[in-house]
């Protein structure tokens, strides 16, 4: 790691130039990145690479070689006008080592807003935490990597080795703007990824597939109820087969590791259900839109073969049809496995942002880790501050957390890629 | 009843203009009135009246008087551009009894198109039925009611009573259509409604009310699933309160005429579902559209003081919120009494049209029957063709049922009404 004396200047950097931090922070929060609506946001990325001296890079990710990677999840949306950005930094002599800071640009919706105490997209500052649709997952990290990047600058440093900045799409939905960065040739000896974690270090995570069951039911007149059949209730006997499978993996865990000691790591969403076209029709279709989990070495195909069977035997039971399709992830989980120098060298920058050990655990949801760990070959670091609620209503990201993500990540970057003074 | 010789002319005439009826019920089966769209099927109606020579009435039923009356169903649409159409018939001397001849001009949804053997809206005639949605409900019935006007004048006759053709909107989600007929000044001594029945008359129905129940969840991210609240799991906990509920009404059968003898008289009907925004976030906010049935002599208010005990105690239990809305029929159920002129006349015409005794029998579901008999205090029949799977795919109509159903109605236009050689 860097000199004491060198971290003090980058902790001093972090610190003098917090409160721009947070104004950028809320800046993107107010520009709501929902799916396919990236693009301003994007821009206002983009500006910031620039005003970093960065070397830009901004590309659709729509690919033929992304569609046909094992990794791609189906997507429902037109990739030909929704872009990644990428700021590189190569310093003059590359004799350090090269690393990837990632984040996603996109939010998910934010629901009924008669359910938010405030607007989703104010970013205001109350009690020590900044709100907001997308502070927590994951604004706050995007925006922390380029202050982590600029606080070295700051402090009188070059760094030594090549950066790459990354803002990525589809982390929310597919997992196709990281592929799409991955295959783009970004590469590097390390990637931190600043997810809202708890400031902890991700040690493994679930694979996710997203897919829709669609019920077909037998309308009639409700006056001839008994000879209809309602679609609705076949989608509930759906969630039911479904909730057993779920049941079925979570009693597998004692069979994977960094899972044996969680109380639930398999958890199957009905996120979406749609069905019916009139109150006075029995229903004659169904749709239940679903988000699966699975262990880190389950094949995507093969949790997909038991799901198809699963649902379809459900069906076959009270003989009515139903149709799935993958409309999402079909990604699998990934192990950090220990012992990495990255690893190593966060513990120590940990310790001296936050006083504290840094812990890790396992955590059922999805990351995009799993595409450069398990396509990349690169040790991967997800790690990030404290939020509540995300996904939910009044989301919120601890400032001060925030504060000591920034300092640990911008001593990584020193101690990582090495430092020297600005020419 | 009119003379054998007079009946046989008149059941000539509907044989030989039955190709004619054909055609038009055709015509206005391909013009798909929808909710809120039905104005282009009321054009063909409006011009059909003015054909017959009839004095045409056609207004748009927004009205005050309307919305305060204790048997309107809130609605969810805008009234102002929606007609109901009524041509009446005056003798020059007015000697006979008065009918009103009532049909409604609304379809229901067709639904997922690909679920039909072939377009909802072709009407195509195939052994012996004519397909198509609302061909059964109730366009083939509300033509019918014309032709058999028609036939009586083909056949050389004048009516000597009053007549009103009704073509009235909003009868499958409100019934306003027919009330606000019956606020317009409307009366007879007797109405006919030509509902599908299969060639039998309605004895009693049942009230019904549409809600839509909003529950609101508690959203959050899969990998904290225990701590939110599931809003489609709270919905289907909603539907098997009120499947308790349903149960409930169906065992005091036994105290409700008419009904002891049905199996399930009493049906509740989930028409519609919707919930969640994003399959990855534990959804926040379900809806369910509801159709309930009472019995006859049951207040809409207090069945739906029921409706929300039932609801907000189930909600209660669990913990979590909802909130009703009343957005369709508001409706009691009818008995019509045994014992009319009407009833015993039509028994004679249907013998000579069907030469078998008319039968009657109980419906659990709504016909706007309840508003002439429980507001207008008019003996109705609600009297019509066979039908297979009217709300559902592939609606059709018998072919003979209607011809014969139209002679039924003819002999007894003339009968009530009393006829005289055309001058």
């Amino acid at each position: 790691m860097i000199s004491d004396d060198v971290a003090a200047k980058i902790l001093d950097a972090v610190d003098a130039q917090f409160d721009d931090q947070l104004k950028a922070t809320a800046e993107l929060v107010t520009s709501p990145s929902l799916r396919a609506g990236e693009e301003p946001a994007q821009d206002l990325i983009e500006s910031r690479l620039q005003d970093l001296g960065l070397e830009v890079d901004r590309w659709t990710i729509a690919s033929d070689e992304l569609e046909a990677h094992p990794g791609y999840g189906p997507s429902t949306v037109d990739y030909t006008k929704m872009t990644n950005v990428v700021g590189t930094y190569r310093p003059q002599k590359e004799t350090g080592k090269s690393l990837i800071l990632n984040g996603h640009i996109d939010v998910v919706p934010e629901g009924p807003e008669e359910q938010w105490a405030r607007s989703p997209w104010d970013a205001e500052i109350r009690d020590g935490w900044m709100y907001g649709r997308g502070a927590g997952d994951m604004k706050a990290g995007l925006i922390g990597n380029l202050y982590a990047f600029e606080a070295v600058r700051r402090a009188g440093f070059d760094l030594t080795g090549r950066v790459h900045l990354q803002s990525v799409v589809e982390e929310e939905c597919t997992g196709n703007g990281s592929l799409a960065a991955l295959l783009r040739g970004y590469e590097a000896n390390a990637v931190i990824i600043s997810e809202p974690e708890e400031d902890a270090l991700v040690r493994a995570n679930v694979g996710v597939l997203w897919f829709t069951v669609r019920v077909y039911g037998n309308p009639t007149h409700p006056r001839e109820m008994g000879n209809g059949f309602n679609a609705i209730d076949a989608a509930y006997q759906v969630m039911g087969a479904l909730r057993e499978l779920e049941e079925e993996w979570n009693q597998d865990k004692v069979n994977h590791r960094y899972f044996e000691d969680l109380e639930h790591p398999i958890n199957f969403n009905f996120g979406g259900i749609s069905g019916g076209d009139w109150p006075s029709s029995v229903p004659a279709w169904c749709e239940l839109r679903v988000r699966v989990a699975t262990y880190p070495g389950t094949p995507a195909d093969q949790a997909w073969a038991q799901i198809v069977e699963c649902v379809e035997s459900a069906a076959g039971k009270s003989g009515f049809e139903t149709r799935l399709t993958r409309d999402g992830f079909y990604a699998e989980g990934y192990v950090l496995e220990p012992g990495s120098d990255a690893e190593a060298l966060l513990e120590e920058t940990h310790r001296t942002a936050f006083a504290k050990e840094l812990t890790s655990f396992t955590t059922p949801g999805y990351l995009d880790g799993r595409v450069f760990v398990n396509y990349g070959k690169m040790p991967t670091l997800v790690y990030g501050p404290v939020s509540e609620n995300i996904h939910g209503f009044d989301e919120r990201v601890s400032v001060e957390s925030v504060r000591k993500c920034t300092k640990s990540m911008a001593l990584f970057l020193a101690s990582w890629c090495g430092v020297e003074p600005r020419s």
